[in-house]
This record gives structure tokens, sequence and C-alpha cells, in this order.
């Protein structure tokens, strides 16, 4: 069926209680401090793409643990002074593949840093990124169940890391104007940039497209797919851990980011979306603490609206006072 | 099972007959002439897609019977002489989508003209194109069938028009150097880059990945998928039609057009791809009557080489002597 | 979920709004004018289908514009003077076929005009007729978008008249009494047949078997199949069409149809029906204009009643009035 | 991949040994001499289908065990005198239906009697006619492995018999011309008419489509579908049981049947038939010992020539000398 | 989706009208009075199973009308004195396989007797049971709709008194302490078990997890599995059949075994389950006379709590009174 | 197609050149060094399943890294003195789960000893083993490309050194007899109990059924399923890592851990497997290096033989002259 969601009336006004464990931000707090202190610097390797029109790199930068996280670094080749910069986050799966898929931003004249996500990439797109750690616990294939038993070793406290260090390093690049950081990203890129913008410092603007990772107990009753499928999985075999689960996944859950991002944000939901249905995206829009707007794509499933919103996020960032710094 | 072609020693030497009908060139001379009656020149709107980097203009052109072509034409903004121009093709099913589908080439100091495919465009990127033609018998659902009673009424006729078309509209633009024009596509945009590359004047270079409209007998044969699917189920229905279907198509198989080309190009397959099966591919590759080159893809389905394969063509158009005019 | 609509009570009083333009009559009119300035007689040319007991006339009648429009009438080869006429229309996908397919009524001792549906018949069941027009804009595969930017260019304008010529051309056949018409069709025909039962003039019964083409904006919510599938796709592509999609199609809406048609009609429903699904067919039931019944069939999917709706249908027209001219 | 099967050539000449015990006549005599000692007269009721062209009759005639075998008899009503008469047996799966799905023969100026498949009619098309007899054995869901333990309780044995005494049953109404009887079935009714074209008295003719039930053990090693996956089911689970049932089912082989049959016969295939592939039709074709003819249709799947091999059938059978008694 | 039943809380409270028979009682009755004069002695073989802590046996016991029906009995090797015993029944299409399968009563010190499940059994697992019993109406492919025009008839009257007298064999065995026999099975076999605790004699304990055939009319609307899904496709077919066919069904619902039911009860359901749907097995929980339990698995389909519900069984029985004759 | 492989008498002949590096032996000699020096015993805690007739032990092993490897110990409750033990290997996916899945050897007489797979577990049946090492590179979801980029880092260098340490830790148990140890196990664990009969010391015995990673590149051509289409994906999506992708495999290959082992061994295979091709099984079990038996099953696909291969198992070890130490 088509819709198999709430009606829009009613996911406008869907703002269901937080699930959120006392020491939240202390975790996050305490993480980010870690990562930091793994601070050497980023390295931006330039890269024959054989494209004269935008100065391509091949960036590493310290992440979780200070491990190497790769990403590109695209520049407008005509660019005489600081940009303002988009940090962009990755669908679940694939990894940061050629620099060919990512030339809207710096066609747009804008720096473009595409963060790989570690330890995927070895499906659709290639990445670069290993994941250097393991588990003491047993998995569902994939990443999404990986150290679930723990917040501590859960994987996504890894790249959600990675998501705060990629904001730092791409303020450590030339090209870039340290105060116009927008971080942007869609399906598990937007629950990363949710997580970003919630977690860096003075981000400028926030894309959300369709975002996954968002309001875990509500989407594995609704959908069956992609990164929900996993945890699901996980739940069949072992039963006695939905509880312990479901308090691992409040440190990492969209919704929780969202009622602490203050950056303005644009978001956008399919309404048939049946892979990140859209009472999840607005129980994160609705939590959502700075300036939003939403763009909603009535027909579409999880591909949302694909370059419509492209343009509209382009729209939108022309009409924010994005002030360079 | 994955490998379900011949073994890649024999696709090497795949040479079947041609089936190919006597008044073949006549035919297409004709075609030509009478679409290039309709000889209004070809109009570049502006279009604010909001790249600073990219001139990005929304085509119309004459095409077939003087119909209007809707195409983007993207212009690096640097540029400041006549440029080579990527003339590029669709594979089946979408149209021209948004400009940012579309930036590898201008990205790369090339100017692109894409053009839409008439009629496609309902489906997965919107297309702006129609096709004022009907037919006057019965097809099966999509474009393939339409027309399939008589060579002078089926629809690829007016497609391989259009885009000879297209390669005039290229030229006539300011940016464009005329002596270096590339045709380019994959899958349905492959067989069309094939048709092109044979019918229209001095193309430069060609850029062919694992195209469709080739050699129908074998492909209805080994695969059911997408295009094909198409002329099958016309078959299934149509069961007196089977010799008068495979003779309209000879008039538009790419293995003729293969056998006519003459600029240096660039084909690529993925040896285990269902859509267009590799001896297909190698039935239009080893008939290609210039300079060739082939990279193949062992592991890969329709997707081929992907991005791989664009790094590919921007080498190898480097390699090639186009000469400015 | 084998039940996906709503409950049968709920359907029994189901009566949405209608959403009707306001020259829809106009528009009807018009067109229909247009098309009787075409007014060469039809031609019944006798086919040999080796049948004995059955005169086949293999049939082409002036449709919209004029158009050949292929068809076969048969006449039970005992008749003796005029006959009721019952004229058909086809699910979609299919052609008319072979005469074989449609002798139950012939062996009722009706005549019967089947007749094909333009530009269809490529899969399933051959048919013999094209639809000589295109589109000034893109569709996704299949007929259901072909046009659909205007109501003037849409595909069941040209259908819709087709019919309403079908009864003229029923009516010209000397086997044939005038005044004793019946329409009739399953999916897209009981949608056609709705049409004209609107449409035509005299029309002496209707019989309409789970309808497609009605109450777009439900069907589109519940259901993804077939005809409303190509919408769906269509929509899902062309984001910025919502609104000026729905307003083509109010022109063509079966509901709109039923609240004009005066004829005595059988209705039929699969209330599983995942095709046409029952809350579309109540709609145009309940707001059906003369007299009528529905026969439901509470464990089906869009086959319905099958050959128990064929009985069903045989005895409610033996049940009627239908009175010689 | 749409050809799985042998090319055309091959299957040309395909005559496979046939796979027959010693006591296969006398296991047939035996079996249909303690049938016929059920020797009741078969019953004729009037049936009110509401058609005035054809006269039908609801049948039950004495089958195997003397169980009551249903069936339909249409007979043209303009029939002066007995006539040709084409027993019909169905595929699998269905039961006997409405007469409105067996209107060709009598419009033909046949009787037709078709045989309802006991136990079968549960699932398409309603049938009314049990199986009386479970099985000493375990089996797989389906018909085709209940009694597959032992030739003498075997499913078929019952079937064939009753397709035996369904031709004994035709020759005893008024308005059959005894001398001139025609078989006649698709897939598994083509598996059935063999069966009868060989154990009946004087048939006149076969009409055999795509027959199913030939050939296992090819059969099972190309193709999953329908009937054969049964078997297949059966033994993936009775791993014990390969060679057992393979004997049992040789007294069940069409290639058996054909072998002995004279009757002039008309084969069709569809030569990408994955259901009974057309080397398991060409075995019992090549082995055919009357005259005989096949169509084939080149792009058809199971669905065969359609209506296309009704009009075959129809000159067939004019073509042929049956002569009247 | 995977929750498609009700939510938690309205399936706690869940008591649907019972769908009863006033003859309910004395058809059961009747049908166990005469299976009981078919009163021979079970046999048990010694088997030789290679397993040397075991004492497996092969048996057959007389069930619904004397017909023998298999078995395996295990008893742990080291037993000394009778033992309870668990009768444990199978899941749909399976056979009794190898002992193998069934060696957890014995290790847990329980005697195990496992029902084969008459003319099931030539699929997943081997079965050595048939079903001598024909039925004397059509059927769909399984056995759910065997006889299902006559309760007399019906296949699960055969079945559900086989279970009795499985029971009855049990408790004819030396090793076996006939006061403490506890019954038992899952899905087919959950809704087997509820049958023998209402119609065996002083049943210890009921084990039954996410048990079928149970409140068909309300499955038949949520789910399409496995048996229920027997049953749809005979009511799409047959579709005069609809009160008949739950009239049949009125004598074989889970939901009126459990009102007679009082042995204490462990039950377990999978709140996803699609095959089994959560409030049918609520129907019969609720209606349950006896003490009882259920353990709820929130994230699990059809599979339910697997072998975590095997350890809660062990520890349920554990905690009963079973009190030792 | 059923089937899909090379035909029986072909693949008993099938002895493809093995791919095996130089240093292979080197390899493993150091990687299993280095396990052995994490020395300290394992852990056997009893465990409460509520068996009575076996006695459960939770196990915690040093594997690979001396990191903790869980599995069970079930000795029989009638154990007097040293038993031989079966070392169990798992499929894929699935962890140890509970001890009732796991019954046959302890109720035949022998200790069983299962190892839980590292890092699986996730799905199935749980585990209870966490792969604590990430990968310096991406892959594609599940375990079979973690660090597939480098044969030091490859996921099965740690099962298979756990492997090996599983029976130096069922050695260390007083029920066991040392001198009989047998390896065991069906898919992924076929081809872990390959890798054990060749690296581990004086095994009694090898239990090989269908085993999976054997003969990658014949594998990737014949096959979808399972493991392999893990690789596949990986190659697909990084199409520059083909020939390093073969080169770690061939350090993992059970056709080269065959050539090695020289235990007797039986092996199963089922002809119409198409998770793991029977030409792949072949290939191992025709290198295979010691004595040696092989059950066939020519209806079955991954499911083998079942528990007809138990029983073959159970006697194949009857008759071997295994020695008490």
């Amino acid at each position: 069926m088509p819709q198999m969601d709430l009606p829009l009336e009613e996911l406008r006004r869907y703002l269901p209680d937080r699930e959120e464990p006392d020491d939240f931000d202390a975790f996050w707090a305490e993480t980010l401090a870690e990562a930091r202190t793994h601070d050497r610097p980023p390295e931006f390797h330039p890269y024959d793409a054989c494209l004269s029109e935008v100065d391509v790199f091949d960036v590493r930068f310290p992440g979780f643990g200070g491990d190497p996280v790769a990403g590109w670094l695209l520049v407008p080749a005509s660019a005489t002074g600081p940009l303002p910069c988009v940090v962009g986050f990755l669908g679940y799966g694939g990894g940061r593949g050629f620099p060919y898929e990512w030339l809207t931003w710096p066609a747009a004249g804008y720096v473009h840093l595409l963060m790989d996500t570690r330890g995927q990439g070895g499906s659709l797109q290639p990445g670069a990124t290993g994941d250097p750690y393991g588990s003491s616990g047993p998995s569902s294939p994939g990443m999404v169940t990986r150290g679930i038993q723990d917040p501590a070793d859960y994987y996504y406290r890894r790249v959600f890391t990675d998501a705060v260090r990629a904001v730092d390093a791409a303020r450590a690049h030339p090209s870039v104007d340290p105060a116009r950081i927008i971080v942007s990203g869609g399906s598990q890129g937007g629950g990363i940039a949710l997580a970003a913008a919630a977690l860096a410092d003075d981000v400028g603007a926030a894309l959300v497209n369709q975002p996954s990772l968002c309001h875990y107990r509500r989407a594995l009753h609704v959908v069956e797919g992609n990164a929900y499928r996993e945890i699901w999985t996980y739940l069949r075999t072992h039963r006695e851990a939905v509880e312990p689960v479901f308090r691992t996944l409040s440190y990492f859950d969209g919704v929780n980011f969202a009622a602490r991002a203050t950056a303005p944000a644009l978001f956008s939901a399919g309404l048939m979306d049946d892979i990140c249905p859209p009472s999840t995206v607005f129980a994160a829009y609705n939590h959502y603490a700075g300036e939003k707007d939403i763009r909603l794509w009535p027909y579409n499933r999880h591909e949302g609206g694909g370059y419509y919103q492209d343009l509209e996020q382009l729209r939108f960032l022309r009409s924010l006072p994005l002030t360079a710094s």
C-alpha cells in the first residue's frame, strides 16, 4: 500500500516523547574530547580526476580514536578566497566513490568535503575507510548492530564522532571559511548530519533529507527496510536483548540530536517512504530546536525529492544570511 | 547464474553476420535530409540552476520532423573560447532530469549537450520532450514497439534522427568547437551514440557503454530485460509478426551502425550484464569500423564500470588528438 | 493483507465528494460533436474463424478524429431479426484478440460488438488498432499518462470517444436493434463502459465489473497496481505536476460519469481487489444516477466474480424490460 | 534466460529412449477392463446457462471405480443430426468452471464434452468432482504425488481411466457421432489427451498443446514448474524414493502413450516454455505413432499459441477426412 | 509492515464471539467413540538410529477409522520407571522425519511420542503415514480443503482423532506414566494440541505455540499464509461456498477447543507473526478454560520464540505439580 | 533451472588446478603458533538447560589472539570414561543458539563441542562471541569480505584459527578422549571443518557436508548465493581489487586444505545445490588427501541430505577404527 504511515495532518503534529538517557550529553562530550586528543592535522592530497574546473583532494583526517577517515575535498578551481563548505555524509552501504558523484556543490561555488563512512563502501560505490574496531558481541549482517550491546562500543559512536571531526577537518583547509559550514546528508547521511548539527560547533546550516537513525521504536513497527531491518533481525534472534538494544540506541537517536541542534535547517520527506517512514522524520523535525522548514514529496518513496530537493537546498542556502568570517 | 553469456575468449572473436536491408543507407540518408529541412536554429535559454561555475542553458532544437527536442547545454563558466563538446544520450526510461546530474563534462572542461529522449521522461528522471507521433498499430507498454510494424513509423527512427540533429545543434552554439564533437551514452544511450557516430558528420570520438539496441535476435534469446523485454512481449502476443519485426529492427541495429562508424571509440561491457548481454556488445564492437578499445568489467551486471568507466573515458579523450578547428 | 480497503459497511455508504471541472459537460459535448463530423459508415468485413454458428465480422469504425478503430462483431448465425447488442470494452493491455474469446454473448442470443482499445494490444492478446497521436509531453511506460498534461491531449479522451462511436457503429449494423444497446466491461473496460453509459445516447443497460479509472486520488493512496501505478510513477517523477495531473484526470473520472448515467446497471466488486480497490468502485456505484445493483465477491481480488458474474449478468439482462424498437 | 532448452534443430531430432515397464499394456488393459465393469449409463442433465444457441448439459459419467465424474456437454442448438465431438481435458488445478469457457467447439459446430479432473477444481475455476481415494503414503501438496508409491494407487491411473470413460460417455449421447471423436487438451490436459488417444478405441484425432506428464526425468532437470515441481519436492524430501517414483511414473509417461497412439494429431509447443519444456514435448511428438504435425511458437512460454493455436486446430480438423459413421 | 495485527493492549482483551455449532460436542463424542472401536494395540518396533542414549521405537497406532498412523517413541535409555510423556504434533507440511529432530524431550527425561500427520510428509521432512480417504468434492492444493464440504469428511476430523488416539497409544507403552501426559505443538501442531487438550482424557498440560487452525474468519482477513491461504484459494474459486465452508470449520476451530480444555497451558505468540496472526492466537488463549500463561515475542514472525520457548516450556513443566500415577 | 552445474560424470573427475600461494604452509604455521601463545585453559561452566540426560557446559576457550570464543560442550550424563568427541562448526549467519539444537551427538554417545562463529550469531540463532577486530578497508555487508584486502587481516584467518583451538579445547576436557576427535560441519561449517582437518593435529575423522569456502573462482561464476554473493558484491564495487581478492582467498580455499587433510572423511553434496554448487564440493573432495567417501543427493539443493546424512555419518563413524587412547 503506497501510503503506509500516518496522514499528513497527524504527521505535522507528531511529537512523540523522547527516549533519552540522563548522561546523553556527558556521553558525547567525553567521546568528542577523547577524539580530539588525536589532533594531527588532516591530509589533503591532490588527486587527478581529469577535472580542470575542480581541484580534487583525497582527504585523510583523524576520526574516532584518531583512525584515518577518507573523504574527498572538492574546491571550485575559480576560488580566490575562503568559501562556504558543505560537509556531506553518505547513505547506507556505499563509500565515497569517485569525485564525479559530488560535483554539485563545487559547481555552485561551495567547497565540498564528502566523508567516507567507515567500514562501509564494499557495495554500490567503493569506499576507502576501514573500521578497525570489532565488537565484543555478535551482530547481524551489516554495520547497524555492531557493538549494539554497549553504547561505548556501538558503531555509530565512531561514525558520529568522525562526522564532527570531518567538520573540524573542513575548517582546517585554507579554501574553507570556518564560519560557514553546512552539514548535509540523506537517509543514513541525514541521521549523521543531525548528529553533526548537534555535536559540532557553530554549524551554519543543516540539510537533512529523509533521515534514517531516528525514532527507532516506531520505525521498527512500521517498516522493514534497510538499516532498521538489521536491528529487527537482531531482535528477532536475541529475544532477550530488546530493552538493552533500545537503551544503546537512545544515545544515537536523531530525535535527541534534533532537540539540541540550532542551525537553520531544511528537511525533506517522502510521504510514501517505506525505508525511512515519514513519522520518524517528523519526530526529528518537530523536535528540531533551530529554525526549520521541510519539503514534502507526497508521491515519493525513499528517493524523496531527488534533484528537485537539490534545487530547494541551493535556494535555501542562497536565502540564508550565512555570514563570512 | 551470474555468468550467463559466452566465455570471454569467444566474446572476443564473436562476429555474427549482420542482418541489414539493402536500402539501409538510403533509408537513413532520406530520413536525415527530410529532418534537415526543418532548419530553424536551436534555442538556448539561460536557466538558473543556482550554479556559479557552470552556465546552464535549457535547449530546444528541431529534431525529427522539426519537433522541439529538449536538452541541457552546460558550459564551464571559465570558458573563454570554443571547447570540445560531448553530446550525451540517455538510458531507457528517464528524461534529462536536472543539470546536477550532468556536471562531469563541464567540470572536466568540456561543453556538454545532453539530449532528452522524446516521449520518455515520465519515470526515474523527468523529461521535457513529447513524441507527437502515434502509431498505426498496437504496441506493448513502453516505447520500443511503437511503430514497429514499419521502419518509417518506428520510434527509434525519430530518436536517432534527433541524435544527429543534437550534434548539429551543439555545433551551433558559440562555446562549441564544431570540429571536436564526442558522442556518448550507455545502455539505450549507447545504442543512440552508435547511431549518431555512424550518421552524424565528422564525429571526433564515441563513448559507448554497454549499448542496448544491438543484435536483437541474440538479445532476445539470452536475456529478458528492459527494452528487449518489450519486443519479446510483442512477439509473444503477435505471433504472426516475428519476421516483419526483425525486418524493421534491421534498420535500427547498432551492429549495422557500428560497421559504418569511423571515429575512435571507447566501449565498455559488464561480463555479467543481463540487460545488455556482452555478446550483443561484442557484436557491435567487433564490427565497429573505427579505431576502438573496450574496457571489460568481469563481475559487473548492467552497471558496468560505473564511475570507473568515467575516469577511463576522461583519460581516453585526453589521449586522443582531437584537433581544435 | 487480504483485506486492505474499508470494511463493507463503510463501503456501502462511501460517497466522497466529486472532483469535477465546471466545463466537464461542455468538454465532452464538444469532443463528441467533433468526432461525429467523421461520419463515414463503419465497415463490417466477414471473417472466417471456422465458426459455423456465429457470423464474425472484422469491424473498422471511425473513432476519435475519424481514426479507424478495430473490433469484432459477432452475430448468432440463427438470427432472423434485429437483436439486442452488447458493446464490450477491454481490460488494460490486451487487444481484441480472436473471436473465440467473445462467444458468450452470441451464444446467449445477443449480438456482440467488441471494441479494440487503440494503441494497446501489444501484450496478452493481439490488437489491431493504432493510436496515431503522440503527446507533447513525457510519459511513463504504458498509455495512462500519455498526454496527461492536457485534457484535450489525454489518451482516454480518444478512448472514451471511440467507445461512444462504437455504440454508434453497433447501431449501424442491420442485425442490431438500436433500441437495445448494453455497454459492458471490466477493469479498464468497466471505466470505459461508465463513460459510454454517460456519453452515448439511450443506452439500455450497463454492466460494470471492478472498474478502473475511478476516484484516482483514493486509488493512488491504497493500491499500486496496474493503470494507477503508471500515474504514480509519473507523479513520483514529475513532482511539480501533482495538481495539473489530477485536474486532467477530473475530466475522465468514472465517478463523474456515474453521476450522469441513467441506464439500469449491474456492478460488481472484489472486496479484496488490490488493483481496483472496492472503495473506488463504491465511489462510482454510490454516485451512479440510474437504477443499480452490485454483486460483491468477498474473497476475490481483481478477478472479481469471474464466470459467476457472467451468469449474474445474463440473468440481470433477462430480468430487464429491454424493449425492442 | 528466455531460451533454456535445446535449440530447435536438436529438438526436431530429439528421440530419447523410452522408459517403459514390461507390463505397461497389461496394466492398462486390466485397469480399463475393471473400470468398464461399472457400466451404468452417463447422465446428461439440462443446465440453464442462459444460452439460447447452445444446449448445455451437466454431465455425470462413471469413471475409474465407477466414481461419478462431472463434465459439461455442449451441443449447438442448431444440431439436427450426430456431430463430431471434441472430448476436452483440463490443465492442472482448475475444474470445469462454467460453460462460458467452452464455447468455441459448439460455435464451430462440434459437440464438446469437457471432463472435470477429479479432486482438482479448488483453485482457478471451480470443479465438481471429488477423488474418493486417499493414499497409503505421504504426498507433497497437490495431486501429482498422491499414491506415487505404487502404480495401482497413483492418482493419474484414475484420471487417465476417467478420460477413456469420458470418450465412452460422449459416444453415448445421441447428438454425438461415435465415429468422430477428437481428444484435446493443453498442459496436463495434453498429457491426458495423449493417454486417451492411446487407450480409448478408435479416436479420430488428437489435439495436444504443450503437454505435461511427459518424459519426467528430463523435465525434472530443466524446469521447476507446476506439476513437475511437486515430484521434485517429493524427491527432495524422500531421498530414498527416487527410483521407485520413476518406476511408478513410467506407467504414466506421455512418451509411452504417444508411441501407442495412431490417430492424426496436431501438437504445439512454446519454444520458451519453462513449465512444459519443449524437449519433453518433442520427446512425445517424435515418438508419436500416428500422422502428426506440430505448430511451434518461438517466443512463447507456457501460453504457447493461445488462440492462434485454436484457429490452427479448427483448420486442422477441417482438413481431416473425419468420416461420419 | 512488521506489525500488521492489533496492538498488544487490544490483543490482551480480544475475546471474539465463538462460532460454534450446537452439535459440536456430540459430533466429537461420536467421532471418538467410533475411532475407539478400532482397538488393536499400538505397535512399537525398535529402530536403530545409532543412538545409545535414547531407545527409539517406530510406532504404528490405530487412528481415525483404525488407520495405521506412524510416529516415533523416544525413551531415555536411563529410564527405570514410568516417565511423563510429551505427545507432540507437527507443523504443516512435513512428516515425522528422523528421530534426531526430536531429542529434546528424552534429553530432558521425558518420553516423547511424536505423531506423524496423515497424508502430509511429502515436503520438508519425510512422513510415513498415508491418508486413505479421498473426498467427494474438489479441493485446492494441500490438505486444508480436503473434504471441507462436510464436517464428517473433513481432513482435520481424521487428524484430530488421530491426536486423541496418539495420547491413548502413549499411555499404552510401559515407559509412560499415563497420569502425566503433556500435549504439545506449534503452528498446525498447536492447533492439533488444542484439540487434543480438549478431546483427550485427563491431559496433564498443554504447550501451544503460535497455533494455526484458530478463528478462521479473522485469519482470512489479516493474513494470506500457509494453511489459511488454501482456504482463501478455495473461497476465491468456489464463491458459492463461503458459509458452508465456515460452518464446516466451526467444528474444527481451536477457539472452541480452547473453551473446553482445562489442563494448565503455556501458549506463545510472535507479535509480528504473519502466518498465524496474534489476534487469532489470543482468541484461543483468552477463551482457554484452564490455568494458562503466554509468552510473547514482540519482534518475531512465525518462528515465535524458537529455542527460547523450548526453555520456557521445560521450566513451565518443571514448575507444574504433575503427579505421578 | 534445477540442475545448473556440471553433469555427475564430469563432477566425479573434476580436479581443477589448485590456486595456492607459495607460503601457504608458512602462513598457517605462523598463525597457529602465535595463537597458541595464548595458552590459558578453556573454561567449562555448567549450564542449566533443564536436561537431565546431558551435561551441558557453556564453553569459553582462547581462539585467535587469545580472544574468548564461546561454545557448548555436551556430555552424555551416562558417561563414565573418556569418549570420542565431535567438534562442530556452524553454517553462515547463526550462532551457537541453544543446546537443544545439538543433541544428536550426545544421544549417540559422543561428546560434542559446538563452536560459535565469532562475530556472527546476530541472525537465525543467537551467538555469544564477538570479533574484536575491525578491518583497515571497506567491506560489503556480512563477514566474508572483512579484511579481504590482506590475508593477515582476513576474517577467516581468525575463524579457522579458532577452529584449531576448539580442537585443542575439546582435548582439554576430562570427558574427551584426545585420540578420538572428529571435525564436522556443513556449508560454512564444512569449509571450517576442512581447514581444521588440515591444520589441527591428529584429527580422527572429518564430516563435511556441502562445504562453502571452496574454489572461489568457479563458485562466483555459477552461483550468486550467500557467502559467495558478498565477495561478488565486493568485486562489483571494487573493480580494481579482483586479483588481490583472489590472492587473499587462496590462503583460505577449502581445496587447498583438502589437499593437506589425511583423516578419513565423509563428504556429501546436493547435486542441485545453488548455494555451494557441486563442482566446488567435488573440487575439494577430489583433492582430498585422506580416505574418503561421498554421499550424493541428486534432487537436493543446499539442504543436501538433511537427517538422512546424519544417519550416514553415524554409520560412517561406527565403521571407523577410531582407537581409544
